[in-house]
């Protein structure tokens, strides 16, 4: 896409933002801002959070994320509350990535000055009572009027065991790769939003609920960190063919994925007829699950999985393993024939 | 301001957020935000930032800032490069405020489909230069579409001794009121810009400049809270009148202003006739000015000052003095009348 400049009363053609898409701006940001030298920054652009060094073994993890109606989410589909418990939950989940535990938020709130006082407070509540779940608080801020869209930037703060924390760089050939909950669903909630407004059949709530209310995987987060045997983490915003690329790229490695073994994917027969889309693109392209993605050293035994799964209440599959960056990233289908995966996904940029 | 809400088919009126204010929504975000009883958060919302304890005597302060298009900046007034470093400086000032040390920055950006890129490059190198002045870092963010408008959000973070930061709550009766720079050339500038676009005459250039390039004032922040005599700080953003007036409620005392000692009032005689505006007004209420407003205690030697002075560069002047809260908020003028004060600034809300 090309964009038109106006230079000294000429108009110049020139490349847009959205030629390059998301991956190759965040690219673009990291050579322009020079690495930091600061002996406390651990971890800058690149992860779930920024990492940084509070004292001996005790870290501050920090992200924001910007969601924008009509872009993120529509007003029609959801309930100011909701998108307030969203919006948090969404952020929430990039600190449960990174095993860490919550504790500051920051709010910034751009809203047109008609948007009605008592849908101001419903956000607000749905916000608080989103961090209230993890003993978390809002501590700061900023308003902002808009011309007519509602505007919500979130800084997450949380903080971790600086010994402990997972970065998406550290999985290594052999690693055994797993995911929390099920995948699709919120992709699949999206198409039944889209298709029936709010008159879905009761059959469908799962999979709304999914897309409306995603639910940060905190506790198993930090289980999964502590246990020693975890090697690498990222939270699925965009899919896991997007997110285990992310994983695949920071560690240098390859994966296997096992068709059979994704989770969900039986009960999302029903969406595919109605959203056009295989259930298999669903799992692996619609993102917005924010489930976790992970890998564990070959060698876990089975009562760490046994415990974090437990102790967390949450279910894991075990999907796939880690192979060399040679071998590539592909799904190993029910012929047990190598499907290359493209790492795309729920892209808000197209 | 009236809004409506389809509710089952009715149309309800309802309040608006515009019918109580911006500062009328922070209270009430402070009272839907239950306190957090977090041993580490020595200052939640109510301050320029939020501060969180480090470690025995270091302290982590945090803020954030949405700035939107057309409510905040024009594109036709400023470069992008220029925009850049503006929107990190709003920020940095908040750092100074608090007498802190700037360290990392977040930046969550909004923009249309058909930006430039050469102008999303031009953004990040400014706001990159503009922190590296500091020695700070961008160390995360995030990006999003938006319809039409460009957004910059930044998350803040620096660093400060806890135990020698200047909340807006620590004037007493009997300190001496002082700000630094001048007053309402920001304010000025805006008009001159509106007036004349780009082509206007040499003479006005420092008002322009000042507003489209504020410099945060960080070393004379630092400088006032090493030295032990500050008792509170905040930045100028919204104009004296309503700064002074968020350090009077926090600190409940009242403030005596001289007329005769504001800064830049005489070089402000000839944009009265271009804005239609006093220069009493440009200075008291139109805000943006990123100056610093400080109050010091009553036997602050004058050595301290010239020290502070010399050090910093910055050139600051006498005000006034903080009076009891009963007193109030008034100006002393040229007749030696008490003349009262409104806390109105220039407010995006309206």
């Amino acid at each position: 896409m090309e964009s038109v400049i106006n230079f000294q009363g000429a108009k110049i053609f020139v490349k847009s933002v959205s030629s390059i898409g998301e991956f190759g701006l965040i690219d673009r940001i990291k050579n322009l801002v020079q690495e930091s030298k600061h002996p406390d920054l651990l971890q800058g652009i690149g992860d779930d959070t920024a990492v940084i060094r509070f004292s001996e073994n005790r870290a501050l993890l920090v992200t924001c994320d910007i969601q924008v109606e009509n872009q993120h989410f529509r007003l029609k589909y959801t309930t100011p509350y909701q998108l307030g418990r969203r919006a948090m939950a969404v952020n929430l989940s990039d600190i449960a990535a990174m095993g860490g535990k919550p504790t500051f938020a920051l709010v910034s709130l751009g809203f047109p000055k008609s948007f009605p006082l008592v849908q101001f407070d419903e956000l607000f509540k749905g916000m608080r009572d989103q961090m209230a779940d993890f003993s978390g608080t809002i501590i700061g801020g900023n308003l902002s009027h808009t011309q007519d869209v509602l505007i919500i930037d979130i800084t997450m703060m949380g903080e971790a065991d600086s010994r402990k924390i997972l970065f998406r760089s550290g999985a290594q050939i052999g690693d055994r790769i797993f995911c929390s909950g099920n995948l699709g669903f919120s992709g699949a909630g999206f198409h039944i939003l889209s298709k029936f407004d709010e008159d879905f059949s009761a059959k469908f709530d799962k999979f709304v609920q999914a897309h409306l209310q995603p639910i940060p995987r905190i506790f198993l987060g930090q289980l999964i960190a502590k246990s020693g045997y975890g090697s690498a983490m990222i939270d699925i915003s965009d899919g896991i063919a997007s997110d285990l690329n992310h994983i695949c790229t920071s560690s240098t490695v390859g994966a296997e994925i096992y068709e059979a073994r994704l989770p969900g994917s039986n009960q999302l027969a029903e969406i595919e007829k109605l959203s056009g889309k295989s259930w298999l693109e669903l799992v692996l392209h619609s993102g917005e699950d924010y489930e976790l993605l992970f890998t564990m050293k070959a060698d876990t035994p089975d009562d760490i999985l046994k415990t974090i799964v437990q102790e967390s209440g949450v279910q894991i599959s075990e999907i796939g393993k880690i192979v060399s960056m040679k071998s590539g990233f592909y799904l190993l289908n029910q012929y047990n024939e190598r499907v290359p995966i493209k790492p795309t996904g729920w892209d808000h940029f197209k």
